[in-house]
């Protein structure tokens, strides 16, 4: 009697999941895959898809005691020609809530078992289909608010980032292995056998610096591209605040109305501000439509107004908004006033002043003009926007055109290796002994390794996987 | 240049629609069909499937302009052995929001338009692949509310019904063309030609009334049908009622708990009463937790108290909750007068009154008994509810042993088909001539053909299928 009924990733045995969200569609997928899975589907289906070779697609039936449950298409898929590398098939069934439930009840029945988040991918990468970073790439694909991030994902699936951390690794490992040389004979022997310039570097200085300072520098690249990725994948938080009739809802849809990319639209828990994604120019934007800020007795309002408040103070970006009909009044004037101190402050120039109804008055100097009205100034405001988030994380760019890091893991494991030989570069040229350098050559090379999967430990897959969805 | 941009049912151009809902899914599936399909998936596709035979699968990528969009499953279906009959395939992309977005518009760019709702089917249909009540059945499967509901549309989908309206159908046309023999002759020829008995029948009486009868009977049966039907997918709606505090909430919750098949929750659009779908014994039972019923002077509590009273109104089925502790109040004993004297005018028994917390008092006579707390009695709640809605709409079945039908227009047109048939044979009775008989057998006749399909008119048909969702 086992104490504990949890299922650990690593065994091969049938799972099955749902690959697509039941709902009010044409069409419900399932996934299955492992060993046996076609013998359990032998009692559950018809006709027989025992001679059926790989790559084949068939029509046919699910049975539960010989009743017809559902008219399906099986995708036959064999060992090692599969997207787990097991004998798998996808069940494509009727949409809708039931019948997608009656097969899977089939499934679990007939033996298989639910499959864990990501355990579809991890098998994959168990068995060489994948390496970690491509794994990471197909969650962050799934995951992607706009075009852009999908790109950059897509990039590393194509193994934009497998490659240039192999590219890395090997040079490290040309370091270390020149490094290790040396560890393995005595000077004299060296001196016999190494011609004078080496024997320059044994006193103290790294063997091939130059190609440590290379990796080093491509490992610092590296990591700052997450900063920008990160925005790719996150997003970053734009609030417009103002005056009550300022005209920020309008704005707000004016935003959603330009860009056909929405994401999806998300009512805030209460009914004080409203948010949705939208996608500047491929920069995913969490958009939030504040209660307007005013001082009020009015004790509902007040709540709304200390909501607005908080998020300003979360906010990447704000957009305050001036009535320019009405013109700068006093709290308009106050407001600016905080935000410009702040500036002072942290040097962080987060926000825009926008002059809204351009349309009827014109902006004095250092507003932007808009009219959420007619969309007049909605394109410069964009460009405004874009560059802020620029200025605070990197040049915006469409296409990658070079390698960078897709999740907060590899950048931690990047950092590590990047410390590991900084520390070791600055230690031999301190003439530090190289029994004392080598480790830690080995160190970022194993954090490398990490970050492909070449090095890897039961629990950090398991981790890694667990935050995948179901399915995938 | 045309004046109207509509676009009808009826071409075979390539079309392409989201057969799943796009989510936070691991996999998300479009399918395009038309002619000329894979011409325009040349250019968007790598590897090439100019040589991959029907109902296979390859693994390849997504281009716009020689970038790599998405990694992508591709279902190879070859004319006419695919769903529609047409040039076909299925893309198996990346789930979530975007990449599904980002495929599809390569594919709308490629010269793929969006397919109308129902159009796969509707062309499926054209191409001879199904029947109507067929077709409709898929649509029933998709919005199948429980397994049962499930079932029925799988065995319409089977053929059930289609054989049935065929074999009436038959019958009808055997009788029609006993008639018209006896129109195309004089009463002297056929005389000559046939023996006694017909002669007999010539004499005003309907020639094969027997076979007419029969028909007709199996008509009636099919159209008493639908009652049950439409409960199996539509549901009733379950209202829970009583005082506050009666535990209206905790019996609603332990509904949901029970059954493992909810189908979904609805949150009310005010706070006034939730709502869910469960299934009880495979019926789908709209459940309603109102607000309690009480006399009260808050405003807003009033409100609520007024919306309970509405959904009462509406309820198919009531469930008056007491609380067995506080056994029954002056309004507890207000409403059950009111309910029975209810009863006594429309002679609908639909109220059952529950005495909670039987765990710790047990009820009077003529209550059920149930815990909300401990589930007790709650099976023998089911079995209640059941038997009103049995009572409403005839015996329940799990399993349809015979045909039944599945859509009000072929409810319609069974009864239409009825009335002309039944008009035919009265007249008959009363011996008037078989000219004015003939053309009422043709229109039941033709009425069965119209369920079917057989006879149908591009208006039927465009108002049939456009009530479908995309993708199907």
């Amino acid at each position: 009697m086992s104490g504990s009924n949890k299922v650990n990733y690593g065994d091969d045995s049938p799972i099955a999941a749902f690959a697509t969200t039941p709902g009010n569609s044409a069409l419900t997928m399932i996934r299955c895959s492992g060993k046996g899975a076609f013998d359990l589907l032998s009692s559950i289906f018809t006709p027989s898809v025992k001679d059926m070779p790989g790559n084949t697609v068939i029509h046919g039936w699910i049975l539960a005691d010989n009743k017809k449950i559902d008219e399906i298409v099986l995708s036959v898929f064999r060992s090692p020609k599969s997207y787990t590398g097991e004998d798998s098939f996808d069940i494509c069934c009727h949409g809708g809530y039931s019948a997608g439930k009656a097969v899977m009840t089939v499934l679990k029945n007939a033996g298989f078992r639910d499959a864990l988040p990501g355990e579809f991918t991890f098998r994959a990468f168990m068995n060489g289909k994948l390496d970690l970073t491509k794994s990471e790439s197909i969650m962050e694909l799934v995951s992607a608010k706009t075009e852009t991030s999908l790109r950059h994902a897509v990039s590393r699936l194509c193994g934009s980032l497998q490659n240039e951390i192999n590219e890395i690794k090997n040079l490290l490992v040309q370091v270390l292995s020149s490094a290790e040389i040396y560890l393995d004979y005595s000077e004299d022997e060296i001196s016999a056998e190494f011609d004078a310039e080496a024997s320059d570097e044994i006193a103290g200085r790294l063997p091939s610096r130059d190609i440590a300072l290379a990796a080093l520098d491509r490992l610092k690249k590296l990591s700052a591209s997450w900063q920008l990725e990160r925005i790719y994948q996150e997003g970053v938080t734009l609030v417009i605040a103002g005056r009550p009739n300022a005209g920020k809802s309008s704005l707000f849809n004016s935003f959603l109305k330009e860009d056909r990319s929405i994401v999806t639209e998300v009512p805030g828990t209460t009914r004080d501000w409203i948010e949705a994604f939208v996608s500047i120019k491929g920069v995913p934007v969490r958009l939030i439509d504040t209660a307007g800020l005013r001082d009020t007795s009015d004790s509902v309002e007040q709540i709304g107004v200390e909501r607005s408040r908080q998020m300003l103070q979360e906010a990447d970006i704000i957009l305050y908004l001036i009535d320019g009909v009405q013109g700068l009044t006093n709290e308009d004037k106050k407001f600016i006033e905080q935000e410009k101190s702040n500036i002072k402050n942290d040097s962080n120039d987060r926000c825009l002043f926008v002059w809204n109804k351009a349309d009827i008055t014109a902006a004095p100097d250092g507003f932007i003009n808009v009219s959420a009205k007619t969309g007049a100034g909605i394109e410069e405001l964009y460009t405004s926007i874009t560059s802020i988030i620029s200025k605070q994380a990197g040049q915006l760019h469409d296409e990658l055109s070079t390698a960078a890091l897709g999740t907060i893991r590899q950048k931690n494991l990047v950092d590590a290796a990047y410390s590991a030989l900084e520390e070791a570069i600055s230690l031999a040229d301190k003439e530090d002994p190289l029994d004392l350098i080598a480790p830690l050559l080995r160190d970022a090379v194993n954090s490398l390794g990490e970050i492909t999967g070449e090095v890897s430990t039961a629990d950090i897959l398991e981790e890694m996987f667990s935050r995948f969805c179901v399915g995938k």
